[in-house]
């Protein structure tokens, strides 16, 4: 390789490709700036326009909600309308839908949720809804069908029997299993965790709470995860443990990445513009966390994110393309990050690996362990006072350096 | 009932009595103040005084981690003398044990952790401790056996392999369950989450994360969850729901009560102290939140907190009686609160009840819930525009009246 | 007096009555539910109506933004019409406008702030409206005038100079203040910190900052602050730790009472709704935390809360004399908890009141002090180890069983 | 400049020098691990090591509490030698001493604080202690006395009173102030803020709270503040927006540097190795954010941080360089960034420069700006709305893209 084409091939990095799996929610690039305290700062944006420009950044994936495609309340014609006019589009750019939504929480019929809504006619209300919405992303080739339930939950202790709750959480979605396995329909379901905002709090408040109730379903095997980088850090949990704990369970069945600086109001800055550092660990995570350094995510990186209100139709773009860019050059930096000898040493150091063996020897058993006396009686447990250091710090100052391109 | 006899039994609601089943961690009222910034400010505690003062408040059970008891590194003559004189204490003054939890985390050798040491030895100590303790919470009549993996986790992301980590953890309890099932022992084993103090960030940060960590083991029906108070409060969740949600999984082992005021460091308030209408929604789920409207929660109601570094003795002593004191009136306002025609109104108009009716009716399938247009095509979706209000907020007026005993 | 008298007197003590100085921002009772993921779920409110509600209610005052009595944009008829129509409806009703304040938040000319935007052209717009504002508030005989200036702030560091916005800030303020004295208006400013949210960190977030900032202003005689409970709890901060600051200051100008749950978006809850005990300790500071046990504030209670997204219009209205109940009924709490003897003992042990004698004598110099051997060579510092109990647990038991009506 | 002297500067910028003003607390690189739920890992660092060791390193100063260099009760002969001691090693190290502060935090006499102390014998006690370090600190020839009020606090809200509490802080501050001015002592005071831990809540928990007190002293102009990063990190807000309100106030007299990772204890991680995208901010704030594009601040870059409890003696000196180099790495990448003709262009673009600009004009009067009809009769607010976009993300993305060293 001559200098001229590593240059080139190190800025290739850096341009998004299919290959990539990079998607957008329609309502990311599509939000007009409506917060709690201001109106609209953008006109809305049209899907078709939507569908070129993020072809042309390099996306792969555009994702929806019903009601992103549609107005509520939409006649047949219209919804149809939309849908073809959304497939033309995504067929001209080459655009696939590998994921879609659906709306349970902007109208005032869903002002106290949908699957848990105290009012049992807004909860049949919302399985129709979301039946026909399945029946959508079928046609439209999805293969994740992903459940915020944001408006799953209470403000107040006593108004909201939160047993009762989750018993209707899980009859919903035993009902829509059991309607994708009826109707052959190739697709997945991923609960979407977040603790507050808009509810006070939120039912399944983090990874671990969804992973859980996944457990009691008839169907745990077609349920899984849409974990967002935001929502997990507004409970102040590190997103890449809850992310190593979903891949752990073979949960990880899509993800929502975007950025949040702390425990506040969700942010959905873009990917990297709130906690860098640990940005940088989720993307060596997803690209060399597998078990064989390769990939431990193989799905769509999905960037679910607000163009600041501040930007106009420029920043947006810009905004969308930033995602992007730093996935890839995290991505970079997490390689050069597992390629440095220096590195390796430090994590030897570390005995990073040797948590991967297994505390038991091959066929040693509960009995052989109490017989051993290097494990317990001669074990030199005074040997970590002042000595045996972990090295993580240091291992952490190469994780940062690389991160900072300065190695 | 006479005046004066309901004037007595009012009284008596709030003297602890054994059949309330108080209990406390002798390195509660044995915490000599030590903090990150300050040193002692109280000499030890016996283990006999502890016995003896808790009896006389009223308390039912005292608990401890193996460290309480006997120095770390005694002999087994230490030990076994240790043992024997809380024993007779306990005898002497008709307390139980109800719980004993092993201490992986003052001592150096524990400074990554224990089940998830990177360091391999580490881990084979831990194990061995641990196993050496449940035999005494097994002679000492405990049924639930308590695990804070308050070191396994991490400061620096790269530093932990997540997943592995996990694996071990796994690992671990799958032997402890096989050791109990073979040696006939009756204890079942509970988690307690916490989200970060001392790590940065702690494995099974919170209730959510345990309950499905504890679905991947091999014997998921002998563990369960022990939460904390403090410990959710401290990931700004609330810790009704997550009570509600491992009393949802079966899962609810013992429970660990305290006040927190906030997301900060751990604080270990009395009871009550902390976030007070959550503690009185918490006090009315455990004592009427059973299916039948009695107790949800039957097992010890656990203090796990720290008499203040500013108190001398007489403050530790009046702390513990607090914490008995606050779970009383509590439980009294709530009783109160169930008892009153105009909450049970509220709770109507809030349609509370009406989220254990399940959605579907009896024998309807999904097939007949799109067949039918009144849940769908004839539902009128406006009507919660401007009306169908939920009453939530006059419901918890009414909560936070009997809370403050004005009604 | 009687018993009955009694009895009259204590209901009588939960009426509000404009003695009682409560007033209510337009825009609270007036909020139709949009959130950052709602459209409205209630139609808009109409000024007269909720003019005569609150009176008939027993509120004394109505506060406003600009925009919420005239949408931005209008006309100066349009203006004037809506101006004398609340004129009327407030004599009608007996009900003042003791504060007026400004939006400079809600429209796209704002999205980067008003008195710090970048754009100058902005800043200029920003001052126009609000000089217009404080001529109206003259005209109403408001006599404070609320600045919250929630844009004025960034998401990203590198994004505004926040030096050359606080000269900004300050050239703003000295030009309202010189405009008020120049024109005799009879108006106090008071600035409402908050910490984030609509920006991603706001100028000024909390009770300290504001007040620094007063400092440097050219006439810090006319501005103090209007602190909001939920925002300083936003910052995990303690609202009544910041009030007894403001009031140490001599600037508690106004207040803004509500309820908020923890570290999370702003929530707007009723007050007393969130954090119970603080909200105890605040109303009895602002009762009874004169220097002579009275009232250490003596303006407006004033409500900035939102009836929740969940309520329809009666709910507003529960929601509205909620707040007012639970003033009221702290209020007779803490004068309770004030009178009992046992509470005095508590107080007395806890040396609350010795913290008002001043450290050296009168007429004390340090010279004098480090004369002294009793207070260094001769202190028994050893006297606190073990001993010198603070009995800060148990006053904090009185405080809460009295708040709960206990004792 | 040839390229082999540009690469050798180039990796000289990141070797500390003394003229980086580097310095560290004898506590941080001497804390030997002991946390609230563990003893020490490490045995003590002698004064004499901890001097060389940081000298090799690259530091010029080190600083300490009393009680870091002798113990707590020390004789005067005692007291004596370490002092002596120290002097010696800084001599041969060639360090010096910028920084004393005083230990009011550790011991049981100072369980409710030192200067606002309930007990005012403790409070006498507490202003001899600082006396008495004052003293030493001269003689040392510190320029500024650190005051940290830890323990200047409650955890009940009845059992401080706030405002007094105030006013002893102020009187013990005036006495210190006079006492410098006195003896005439070439020494600056500086509060160092703290929302909480190990108290419930701390007095002064802000920057902007202690600004704000430091206006009520009778020599305001004799203190200022030392901000600590996780300190305000703690309570989730702005650290660069905190430093620009301390400059702007013209009292940043002294800077703690560290690492916090979000909302919780006060961890003392690296500086960098917390939210590393605001130490970037921080860093570029400092260097280059005076009005001539210069520093802005010319003190002391303190590193208060604690080296993790998991390492053993090599890591602790690894920790020690890392924060320097941290710095250095950020630095420079701060000079490339305001060096980049892009990022100028994006400054431009985002106005930034133009918040230098007053809002009126040269001589402007309110009169005139009222008069102005562009101002606002002619501003065209609607050209807002989908137009004048900020730049905000773009120039965010640079800033990041050059934190990583990517341009």
């Amino acid at each position: 390789m001559t200098v001229l084409d590593s240059a080139v091939s190190a800025a290739d990095d850096l341009t998004p490709r299919p290959s990539d799996k990079f998607s957008f929610g329609l309502w990311t690039v599509g939000w007009p700036g409506v917060d709690p305290f201001g109106v609209a700062t953008r006109p809305a944006l049209d899907t078709v326009e939507a569908v070129e420009r993020l072809a042309e950044l390099g996306a792969y994936g555009l994702t929806f909600h019903d009601d992103d495609l549609f107005a509520f309340g939409s006649s047949d014609a219209q919804r149809r309308q939309a849908i073809d006019r959304l497939r033309e589009s995504l067929d001209r750019a080459g655009l696939v839908v590998p994921m879609v939504t659906t709306n349970l929480f902007t109208q005032p019929v869903f002002k106290d949720g949908g699957f848990t809504n105290n009012d049992r006619g807004v909860r049949r209300f919302a399985l129709r809804k979301v039946l026909r919405n399945l029946d959508l992303a079928a046609e439209l080739g999805a293969q994740t069908f992903v459940m915020w339930g944001g408006r799953e939950g209470s403000e107040y202790d006593t108004a909201k029997d939160v047993q009762a709750a989750l018993e209707r959480y899980r009859e919903a979605l035993n009902l829509l299993c059991q309607y994708v396995i009826d109707q052959g329909i190739e697709i997945r379901f991923a609960i979407e965790p977040k603790p507050n905002e808009p509810r006070g709090d939120i039912l399944l408040p983090t990874v671990g709470h969804a992973l859980a109730f996944i457990e009691t379903l008839e169907h745990p095997e077609m349920v899984g995860v849409n974990p967002e980088t935001g929502h997990e850090q507004m409970a102040g949990l590190n997103f890449v443990h809850g992310i190593a704990q979903a891949l752990y369970s073979g949960k990880l069945f899509h993800i929502d990445l975007n950025g949040q600086r702390g425990i506040k109001f969700d942010q959905d800055l873009v990917f990297g513009h709130g906690d860098l550092a640990n940005a940088f660990a989720l993307v060596d995570l997803l690209e060399n966390g597998g078990p064989d350094g390769g990939p431990a995510y193989g799905g769509p990186r999905h960037f679910d994110y607000k163009p600041s209100r501040t930007e106009d139709s420029d920043g947006v773009w810009a905004s969308a393309a930033a995602n992007m860019r730093m996935y890839l050059l995290l991505r970079k930096r997490a390689a050069a990050f597992r390629a440095d000898p220096e590195v390796r040493e430090a994590l030897a150091a570390a005995k990073v690996a040797e948590l991967r063996q297994p505390t038991l020897g091959d066929g040693e058993s509960y009995a052989d362990l109490l017989a051993d006396p290097t494990a317990y009686e001669q074990f030199d447990t005074g040997a970590y006072f002042g000595g045996r250091g972990c090295n993580f710090v240091a291992l952490n100052q190469l994780a940062i350096e690389h991160l900072m391109g300065a190695r």
